[in-house]
């Protein structure tokens, strides 16, 4: 199974399902009369993330899984957004990076030895470090974003969530 | 990649991290003197599963992701689980229903073609199966879980989402 399938189209989808749900938080803040600040800065916990900063860390999870397992340099994206349009824009620039991979540079991905940085000495070989690390990661920060939206009133279901499918007959 | 390694280990794993997070919340329950069948039964919205449901859901990506994937038909397992021991026992049901599985029973598993019974007629491959129905489904679930119980004052951080690394020295 090609790691190139399990990363770059996935991501690019679940950031582009984000884009939706943030439009639909949009809409609803404009029927409610509030402004869609209020969404951004919503959290579940005070310790926790707020709205916009989840978009960012999957933004960045995205990013930095498809630049280690191909052993590239991901671009640096400093957290300065504060608006909607910002944030989207952000979301925007991470799409097109992750459009420049091709399959070949996930070639021989799986048994890459990747070093994490906050364990020196220590790494995970590609396969483990997507599973484990990078596929957990991405998914966190995006169903934290989902459910801060949902939390907040955001008519969200499943189906925004899972978004469209690569559908064959059978 | 093998499809084995990336789902029985780690939805294996993911099951045990729950199984601590419920245990979390069970103490905060003891701690702050409230049945912890409160948690069991909280949401973040009105019309979302509550804990004990996402829990179940979270059980039956697992079982059901590995049983489509290889071919078998998966236990049934009916969600008559009301108390917090019966939710950790079907937890256990489903760890031990996993460890079934052996990478054998995965070869060919990314070209299965897998029918959606919710679409007639359409279904996908299993590598696309895996990436864009069963890892966003179960991580759904699964970060549901840990969210409700973050929202209601469960001491949880990122390092108990993750949970443990297979780690190498680099």
């Amino acid at each position: 199974m090609a790691l190139y399938e399990q990363t770059v189209p996935q991501f690019t989808k679940m950031l582009s399902n984000i884009e939706a749900w943030l439009d639909l938080g949009a809409e609803y803040a404009k029927a409610k009369n509030f402004d869609v600040a209020v969404l951004l800065t919503s959290r579940l916990a005070p310790d926790q993330f707020h709205l916009l900063r989840q978009v960012q860390a999957a933004c960045d999870q995205a990013k930095s899984a498809c630049a280690r397992l191909t052993g590239k340099e991901p671009p640096k994206h400093p957290d300065t957004e504060v608006t909607f349009d910002e944030l989207k824009a952000r979301i925007a620039t991470v799409k097109s990076y992750l459009a420049t991979f091709t399959a070949k540079d996930f070639e021989g991905a799986e048994s890459r030895m990747i070093p994490l940085a906050f364990m020196p000495g220590k790494g995970l070989v590609g396969a483990d470090f997507l599973s484990e690390m990078a596929l957990p990661n991405f998914y966190f920060h995006t169903s934290m974003t989902y459910a801060i939206l949902r939390h907040n009133g955001v008519d969200l279901g499943k189906r925004h969530f899972i978004g469209g499918l690569n559908l064959q007959d059978v």
